[in-house]
């Protein structure tokens, strides 16, 4: 009986099995989505302006593997290793999805030999975690990375990277921001002073960096309770996270009794004295917050640190409230490319990555409230007829146009209807109409209709595709 | 003892782990590659000349995620399944990564209940091939896909592809070529006539397709041997697949007493006859050939495919040989969105994907061997200066042109020499330099040096802008 039965109940399995099949989940995964042509559209706006920037600063482009070998990434994120996608071990090296672009840049210069560069890098990373996707965060998502790697004088490329972010959110219209500045020297000279053992710096540092999210009464939980960190430390750290300022604040640190006596925190201080003045003659330091509390949660961090917020909602008559909250970030990380070479040498390096996702979901949300309408393709002309049978006639015109260079359509029927073929062009924005019928292709002409004054004028087929480029040239 | 030589081992082992952390494999996943600037610049060109070519036939771009859940793949791709790349399960849902862009647009048009579009996506796909990376094959590799979805007049959606492969390859100078086209109906209607089993059609359609690899010998004994067809079959098989032509060759297999006798064969010649009525419109007809060993791979086609071959090496200095093979292919795939819809609503397909990293390896070498200089940055004008500590003034200048919306760079040195400047441009191909002095500041001008002809003029200040645009025009 007990055999019959398990017979029963896998012949059972096997129907279910192919039930499953029609049942079938139609979605993407999780924390993932599609773009639609409209979606794509304002996309391209978005990284069209963060492109110009980039090239407006002198940046080459490159581009690596979504995948890595899996301890190209071991020990660079910290806390964050955890949210790392792997790939099944199908025989073969053990691989990884990119969790920032910035790894790879390092490994490159690393492979590479390559001590100096400048370069932008656009692409998808990857990390497991819960996002709240209608704030726009997703676990796969775009970053536009511009880093500047090679020994120079201090704080010059890394004042080029604030002045970056701030023509980008500028020229994005995304209302008022503020970039938040700080340094590891100083936020490790400051956990020094508080009392902070050497081997707690870190996990130290992570508990500060969720700052933005959590009220300081948490944090310094965290910090007692999971952490064990003396509550006087705990304490002396809290004062310390309260200041934000600009040269004046940098000043007052620079005399502050116990800080002043610390050697990185003075180092650092001393930069980010330099830096404001470089910011100064850039005249950005308006927008520019020198902040002790920000920290950043990568561990690759070795000086100057920062991210850009935007302060409040864009559009007030969005329903849903877009997410206010950090767009870019970035800093300096000296010791990365040295991780990755056999002999250890060290390339210095600063970067800026910006978070387009959320700027993406604003944007988006800005056309949709505005009604705005936006065209998803190029098209100058739709080839159309008059009459029926001929469609021959009307492939012979397009491919003469397609040949010139001319962006033209048809539809894709024998004898569509006149109406039908107009219709199109007002629902898709196409301004010309080339129509051919009978009576034209007599006098060897073409009737060119304008979609939006519903013009008609006959124009000699020889002269077609020079009218139509007249025509729809901006 | 037996304890303590276990321990020792374990001791040696960690030792060696340690020891590996600094051995580090410095390298990209196996079949992947970065792209430096310059290749980078390479590949731009072939992306806006197909790109152009795809907006010129009036499609919408989307974008979809690099994984898709692992059952959206199943049964998609026949024997290559075995290629596709699978996620670790971390918990959650089970993710592979794409391993073409068709897939992914039907569960895109079937999600979306889509009918009606016309779109391209240009993204990354992967393969867990053993690919020759030195032909230009690789794991990790672009895909440019077209495709035209919508219940339309026959064949019309199908002649614009090949039309679109034409452009594209026209367009880049790749050489001659030829675009062998057939339809999985005649396939079919081949095999029942020959006598294979219906059960076998897939399995021997994927021999077929290995004769472009393997001499017809080889892929016959494939089919008697390994997947059991009668040796009276295969025969009969190999003298098909022999043939190839144009109208003509249409026409005849039409009278062909077997051939002509069975259904699907019979729609299929008729549709093939009218795709060459219009590609005679389009003038085409030159590089097309009805090829009946052109089988494709993939299960889902179910009329027309075709594929895109170089027919002889572009350049004979070229000391590596490039592989001369397959850059495009494509086909009609009616059946793949109802695979995904609930209802099992089809929606007719055809589309074709240009396979660029061979197009790029070809463009790669050849600017290798004509030693043409690539500029990798589009900066316009350096600021430099002519005696030391003008960091200053050389920050504030660049930062009036960086608002205006000019292309600029300095060296992040306090003080580099004029020499080390002017240097760079030549290395670069910037071809202005700015270049700010006492005398100049205190004159209220900038020297504007063109570097190709060293030719120096003082400009004022509040008109440089202006020259540079003037002179950096095109």
């Amino acid at each position: 009986i007990a055999k019959e039965v398990a017979k029963l109940l896998e012949m059972k399995a096997q129907l279910g099995g192919d039930e499953g099949k029609h049942k079938f989940v139609l979605k993407t995964p999780k924390g993932t989505r599609d773009y639609s042509p409209k979606q794509m559209a304002i996309r391209e706006r978005v990284f069209n302006a963060i492109i110009n920037c980039f090239k407006r600063h002198g940046a080459e482009v490159i581009d690596t593997p979504v995948f890595e070998l899996k301890e190209t990434l071991t020990g660079k994120y910290g806390e964050d290793s955890k949210l790392i996608y792997d790939l099944k071990d199908q025989g073969g090296e053990l691989l990884s999805l990119r969790y920032d672009l910035t790894v790879p840049f390092a490994r490159y210069l690393a492979m590479n030999k390559i001590t100096n560069i400048k370069r932008y890098h656009i692409a998808k990373v990857y990390r497991r975690d819960n996002p709240a996707t209608t704030r726009g965060r997703y676990r796969e998502f775009y970053q536009c990375d511009f880093d500047i790697a090679g020994q120079f004088d201090p704080m010059i490329p890394d004042a080029e990277c604030l002045k970056i972010v701030h023509e980008i959110l500028s020229d994005l219209q995304l209302g008022d921001f503020l970039i938040k500045v700080n340094d590891r020297r100083i936020l490790d000279g400051m956990f020094a002073v508080c009392g902070v053992p050497d081997s707690k710096f870190r996990t130290i540092c992570s508990s500060v960096d969720k700052l933005d999210k959590m009220p300081w009464e948490e944090v310094r939980s965290e910090m007692v309770g999971e952490k064990g960190l003396s509550p006087e430390a705990a304490d002396r750290i809290g004062e310390y996270v309260q200041l934000h300022g600009g040269l004046d604040l940098i000043e007052q640190l620079l005399q502050d009794p116990k800080l002043s006596q610390n050697k990185l925190a003075k180092e650092g201080l001393g930069d980010m004295k330099l830096l404001f003045e470089y910011l100064t003659l850039f005249g950005i330091t308006g927008k520019i917050s020198f902040d002790l509390s920000l920290a950043r949660g990568l561990d690759y961090y070795t000086g100057v640190i920062f991210e850009a917020v935007l302060l409040q909602q864009e559009n007030d008559h969005v329903e849903e409230p877009v997410s206010v909250g950090s767009v870019a970030g970035g800093g300096r990380y000296d010791g990365l490319v040295g991780m990755f070479d056999p002999k250890g040498r060290k390339v210095p390096c600063v970067g800026v990555s910006i978070g387009i996702e959320r700027i993406f979901s604003i944007l988006e949300q800005r056309v949709e409230a505005s009604e705005e309408k936006i065209r998803t393709t190029e098209t100058q002309v739709l080839v159309a007829s008059a009459q029926k049978k001929l469609l021959e006639e009307r492939l012979r015109l397009i491919s003469e146009l397609w040949d010139a260079g001319i962006k033209a359509e048809i539809l894709y029927k024998k004898n569509p209807k006149l109406l039908n073929q107009l219709q199109y062009c007002e629902d898709t924005g196409i301004p010309l109409v080339a129509i051919v019928g009978e009576q034209e292709l007599k006098d060897g002409v073409v009737k060119l209709r304008v979609v939006a004054t519903r013009e008609e004028v006959n124009i000699r087929r020889e002269s077609l595709i020079e009218e139509i480029r007249m025509r729809t040239s901006q």
